[in-house]
């Protein structure tokens, strides 16, 4: 983060995707990714994420001490939020807000609060480069009170949030590869993901203690990153998860 | 209301649905209505109201010292929340809670408060009687840090509602029939509806000045309404509504 | 079935419930099922069941001979169709067959047809006593061309259907617990499980066999089924419609 | 359209969009429009269009022997199908068949069937130029049955369609002005809108005897159209559409 000392108990600050289940259907392992992560990125409703499950995974979060960011979507449940909208930016703003809103009320019930808004999916990828929506991002962030803003560092989100003077949370991945100018391999390409628990912790433990990223062929990049995002949707997550936190709290 | 003091610069509040239109769609005619009304009662995006038209009438509302109410409904875009839908307590409790958290977003980046909740269509019916869902939405007013509920009088809702030590607000309707025991004229009966605007008129008029209305058979009944409801979608709702501001303030 | 015949290359039909999922979230192992029954009730889009995974099982279907019939729900994603809803008959009836419409579009893109309408959930339930809902139930299975109706037996809807000229279709229930009257035990009782797959697999055979199913006190209860119900969405789905299938060709 | 003899009973093919409402919003005077139109696109749930109305709209439309056609959108009840999502071909071909077969269900019931498939909005404007989406619109089609396709003159979606040996029917506009290349002045520019009915009618009666459409700057512009669109959403939609009904018929 831009500010000193927010970062909290450990060296790096982890953050992973819950409640992004739908009713019927499950999707994270919320129990066991809010025993190892420092924030929760909470689904709000609009690409995942029941009202039930928010208010549980708020009281859960607020009783570990566990940071709830508003993971905030387009309006899209069936793609998971995960294709672009080409959504104009003052229903964007408002459709962000009220989703910041109303995870926000299970927060207070539980006790605690929403710490910073992070985008999901097609429009976290989108806010890089989209001025608009980025700007929109911003908006709701600061209708909401002026919550730090959580993305990719480099991109046009947290240059607007820095802007309007909200508090950015750059972050880094644990399980993608990245380029040697920085940026990650596409999925499509090899080396998109880390190979196995083992190249996470390294990622994780060399981030934390020297801020540096070895890419895919092997260059060391220097990646300045406040929160290091654990994917929680995968086979593999907790296990990848757990030895992170274990590795960071050594 | 239970508590003194608190319904402000009319002798009767007077209140409306508004936000009722979703995207495209629009039905009440929102800025007609908030120079008439003294409490909005906003749709909050499960029976209706999308979240820019959300915050707007928020916006707007603040402007003109309209309170804001929070009317939560069943998740039925499709039936308008106008259809009884079975489901469990602690489901419903969250989905109001969510709803109220959405709203105040708006209502606090407008400077202002959610000031109550108001249940809508077959929520507002079932919860007259039907225990758990009453009790649904009384512990989300509770969580959503004690917020006063609007109701039927002589219902489940208030009763709970007054157990729990909310302030609860009873209303009366402007333009609906009573029968002699003062409960409505159902919808599917002759009386249901006053037949013009004087007549609404007058309703209102008696209800502020001596308390009582004049059931369908000419009986006066005593009603202790702490506000009245004007409906906002029908086609003369805003020609009401003014004759009874205009009426009321004089 | 009440006409002969049709009821193929088993000694009893076995049907369950498929493409339960809705985008990224997935509930039953089609692929897996689709080797084991002769029946698939397709979900339509109402509880569950997205296009895609729609028009991939019925192709699969299809080349498997298996029969596909339209899974019908209340309109219902986030309560997956478990909660009643108290829809008019004549939008329950459109909305009806709405789902049977675009199931058939797969179908026939697959070379099939949609072979039989069943309700899903809480629709299954009210449709056995509720006499509106069932109608309405009956009436679009006619408007779709006069389909079969798959139901409990002995309820509303099965009556209601033949009294239309219609084929029904009573079913059993595998792994459920009947009382000497031949009902289900409620789920909130002892015994409305089956203990194992044992248990499962003679229950299918006393039935195709006798004609009896053992309740939970002992008594043999003759029950008349055309098919046989196995749950999609428990661990042990598969495993125990394997088994079941197995024992029924011998 | 690309074969002779189909555009029926008038010397031009008009069609308009029906049923956008959805549940307690209406949005388009079906009745009135029915009365004028000879092809009716009727919106299929996805941006706009509830069952009860879709079933009534082809009851009716089989009564007056108008065509329907599906009016088939993206998934975005919120946006009305007026936003471009970057859904994958695969779940839009999925997605628009699905939309057929609903659809079909009511020609069918009705006595009569589905004519063509337009699509909606941002998916009408895209697959103007969007390969892929264009593609899926046409695999649609032909799984379909190998439906009819309308849309823009001019872009991928007819061509790909008629490579696949599909119908096409292109269509014109009655109220929107023309650039002298013949392509749509876009809606933020002046002219954008023909200024009255007197205008949209001399529009009408020049494609209809000359196959002319006069340009913003008076050049006449050659415009093969096999169908006209009328657009219903708007306050003088009625009465444009009668004008252009009667004028055509002289």
């Amino acid at each position: 983060m831009t500010e000193p000392g927010t970062t909290g108990r450990r060296v790096l600050d982890l953050n992973a995707d819950l409640a992004e289940g739908f009713g019927q259907w499950t999707l994270t392992d919320d129990d066991a990714l809010l025993d190892v992560v420092t924030s929760a990125n909470v689904a709000c409703g609009f690409h995942a994420g029941d009202a039930p499950t928010m208010r549980r995974v708020c009281a859960r979060a607020a009783e570990r001490g566990v940071r709830i960011g508003a993971q905030v979507s387009y309006r899209d449940l069936a793609g998971f939020g995960r294709r672009f909208l080409d959504v104009d930016p003052e229903t964007l703003s408002a459709e962000i807000l009220y989703q910041i809103g109303a995870l926000r009320a299970f927060a207070q019930a539980a006790g605690t609060e929403v710490a910073y808004v992070k985008p999901h999916g097609a429009l976290y990828n989108t806010v890089v480069h989209h001025e608009a929506q980025a700007g929109a991002v911003v908006d709701a962030a600061r209708a909401a009170g002026d919550l730090p803003v959580m993305g990719l560092p480099g991109g046009r989100l947290l240059a607007l949030a820095a802007d309007a003077g909200l508090v950015t949370i750059a972050e880094a991945f644990a399980d993608r590869g990245y380029t040697p100018e920085g940026t990650l391999v596409p999925r499509s390409e090899p080396g998109a993901l880390l190979p196995d628990t083992d190249a996470v912790v390294e990622r994780a433990v060399r981030l934390a203690r020297d801020g540096v990223v070895v890419a895919v062929d092997g260059t060391e990049v220097a990646v300045a990153a406040d929160s290091l995002c654990l994917h929680g949707d995968t086979p593999e997550a907790v296990a990848n998860a757990r030895a992170v936190a274990a590795a960071l709290t050594r």
